[in-house]
């Protein structure tokens, strides 16, 4: 396994839109070593964290988040775009380029106190993590780090989150 | 760790209609215990099957498919819905209770030949189960087992599959 992570990324120009550089982790995720490098790479970010519970949100975030809640023992809770839960939720809304998004979470899922990891596949400009950050918080939990496996740092995501400990696998300097 | 993995399962009276008993497993992977026993229940049943992949559909065929594919030292291929995967796809439509959906494949996620098991949370009617066979068979992989957390027995998921292995973890009588 002397191939590296990056390497299975696969970069798709224009998509969704012109002028976009998708960078795809279904290339990554659909070859064993892959997964495994990127599941073991964000278990590993977490080795030294004192947490209790994993938040990934709908749908990449639920690839990476629960085999690195499964790897560390602890439980994950999904954050999903609004009227998917089926019990009582607390809900966030966010920005998109046009227009807004709304996400929620379960209300029992995170008790006060409860120190949170939040997993996603990418940060771009932070809006996302933004939004989970908040429902976390909404129920009384500390979000103790922030793991991703890229970042697209021309997007700044990272300093939409400045006071959260923020870690990528991937950092491509552009968006 | 003695409690059992349907004890996870919270059921939710009427959701997301009236008459539906929502069979909830966020309930069951929010608890460290509960994501383990169903991770390590699934991967169990395909202990002695010999496959290539494993697919899974958006999105909480992800929450289960990755990590038994991690488990079992397996690449992980998403069915997703039309339009948000980046590379070459196939699709395959399916009738919904009213009306359709599309979901997608890429094209170079399956070798002609491969063996495959699909993973998800639940078998109802088994609709979106089938969709995910087609795309694999359009590429010309081989479904060689199915895997699911949960059967509603009650709506013949199994015979529109009679076909192919399916084994599910708790079966509900019911629908």
């Amino acid at each position: 396994m002397s191939k590296k992570l990056e390497e299975y990324v696969v970069t798709i120009p224009d998509f969704p839109e012109p002028g976009i550089m998708f960078r795809d982790i279904t290339s990554v995720i659909q070859d064993p070593d892959g997964l495994k490098l990127a599941v073991d790479g964000l278990a590993n970010l977490v080795k030294d964290t004192d947490f209790d519970l994993i938040v990934g949100p709908e749908s990449r975030g639920f690839i990476f988040g629960v085999p690195v809640a499964y790897l560390t023992g602890k439980g994950f809770i999904p954050v999903r775009k609004k009227g998917k839960l089926p019990r009582e939720t607390v809900s966030q809304k966010y920005d998109l380029e046009y227009g807004q998004a709304e996400v929620e979470i379960h209300v029992d899922a995170i008790k006060p106190g409860q120190k949170v990891v939040i997993v996603d596949d990418l940060i771009a400009t932070g809006g996302s993590a933004e939004a989970a950050v908040k429902l976390v918080e909404q129920l009384g939990g500390k979000v103790v780090k922030m793991i991703f496996v890229m970042e697209l740092a021309g997007l700044k995501g990272r300093e939409k989150l400045k006071d959260y400990d923020v870690e990528s696998l991937i950092v491509y300097e552009g968006k």
